[in-house]
């Protein structure tokens, strides 16, 4: 089995095993019966641009930088890695800081936010639809080979999901090859710590495809499009908001991948249906998990 | 069959014919068959509280006025109904402001903290813990019929969900009796909207439960808590500091609920099963939608 899934692709992938990420705890189940049941942890992370405090997230804990680095970027408050001096995570204190090596433009616009109408919260929206504004993503061209074959490699791959329910996963692939598994009780979160990863690691995303159990909601396609990446791929529906901004960033759109099943919203011309459905089979029962019906 | 499913209990249903909930979109299947394929609404809602920008939470655009006001409910940010003077929604603007007859505490601490640090975003989660120190909910026997009687109601009401996917519900109840089921493609606004809606007709909590078809992250434990509701019931799993929070407040935590199936992680002991689960069928394949892998 493991060598079928190949996991040899995966650069980063789950570590369900690890005894931060889950805890046993005691429960009732339907039949009567005292058992141990596993679930995910759950924690908060507050992270600092510099001496701002901008969010306290909840996550599972796992690669705090990233996701800190991650969102940072998602919300368009970084722009550049090379801005970046320093990234502390204290664990006892549940926090990040990224230290940049000047004042970056988004504590500027947040100070002066601050002094006319009290609070910040509201101007993230705003700027990640500016950000987007005339952005189109490369052309790149996606065989549904490739598709039925991450799904699968996914499906397989074990994961805190498997283990102990409750949570996302979202997956960096190449063609038909996945490359780095994040998961999180966030469902946001991890996309974000995928993008905390790239950002370190200097990876071009226009080549890149991105799987998502989440739903393709409007903030999703938001974020997909500024990492840059031209195909998002999720097991779950879509909004039509997400519909409508992926169309005018040209992001390649596909939901509701289940088995044979999918429905691609936008870029079906980048679409290459080079394989029959009719030869995939169907989803064991036992990862027909999130997502909503099939078409 | 819409009698056998009682929808006579409901004060509030799913509207999933209404035309501005969901749209039309053109898509192409993985036969090749280009379909109209049905997608739910996100817009952009931004709530004031008085001349305080709050927040903008995407929501599919139903009862703004109950969201605004249970959304501030649940961040504490307001205490009492009786303060409130006025609750204006603009549909062209995208905003709801909630008026109080004077400045609230939340408006003073904002100011503070703005002054201090920066911004208050951090601040609402810190909030929400300091609300329910000392809680302890209303003491409620639950008898298992009611909770696979409200399973089984609610899996069968017509909703957005099953017309066209990527949206949670959350269903307020009492006994076996379904009474308000909302919807959102925000799992928060959903329960933000029941807020809404009891604190606007002065419903009492402590004989109510809760059903959602989110996760029981820690989020989602504070906020049923803060609501007064003494008992939440998922199909989903769980996250460790949920249960953690449900057992410190004494809230009845049980997920995983699908068909015969459910795991009861708080509360156990105010659980009656006075039915065999034998007796219970499988849910079919069209409702196995959210949540984790049963236990």
């Amino acid at each position: 089995m493991a060598d079928s899934i190949r996991q040899g692709n995966y650069i980063i992938l789950p570590d369900p095993k690890h005894p931060g990420l889950t805890r046993s705890v005691k429960g009732l189940t339907h039949e009567g019966k005292h058992e141990e049941i596993k679930v995910v942890e759950e924690k908060p992370l507050t992270i600092f641009l510099n001496s701002t405090e901008i969010v306290t997230v909840m996550t599972i804990g796992d690669y705090p930088e990233f996701l800190a680095l991650g969102f940072l970027f998602n919300q368009g408050m970084l722009r550049s890695y090379r801005l970046i001096q320093r990234i502390d995570y204290e664990h006892e204190l549940q926090t990040v800081v990224v230290r940049t090596s000047e004042q970056t433009d988004y504590e500027s616009k947040l100070q002066k936010k601050v002094r006319t109408s009290g609070c910040a919260v509201g101007t993230v929206f705003g700027d990640q639809m500016e950000l987007i504004e005339g952005l189109k993503l490369p052309y790149l061209e996606v065989k549904t080979s490739w598709l039925y074959n991450l799904a699968k490699v996914i499906n397989l791959t074990p994961s805190l999901y498997l283990e102990a329910g409750a949570i996302h996963g979202t997956v960096l692939c190449q063609e038909d090859k996945t490359l780095v598994y994040m998961e999180d009780v966030g469902r946001h979160n991890a996309v974000d710590k995928i993008n905390g990863w790239m950002k370190t690691n200097n990876i071009e995303p226009e080549d890149k495809i991105l799987y998502t159990t989440g739903r393709l909601t409007s903030e999703m396609i938001l974020k997909t499009a500024l990492m840059g990446i031209p195909v998002l791929v999720s097991r779950s529906g879509f909004t039509a908001w997400g519909v409508e901004i992926a169309r005018q960033v040209n992001l390649t759109l596909i939901g509701r991948m289940r088995g044979k099943r999918f429905v691609c919203l936008a870029g079906e011309e980048r679409l290459d249906r080079n394989v029959s459905p009719e030869g995939i089979k169907d989803e064991a029962q036992k990862y027909q998990r999130k997502g909503s019906r099939n078409p």
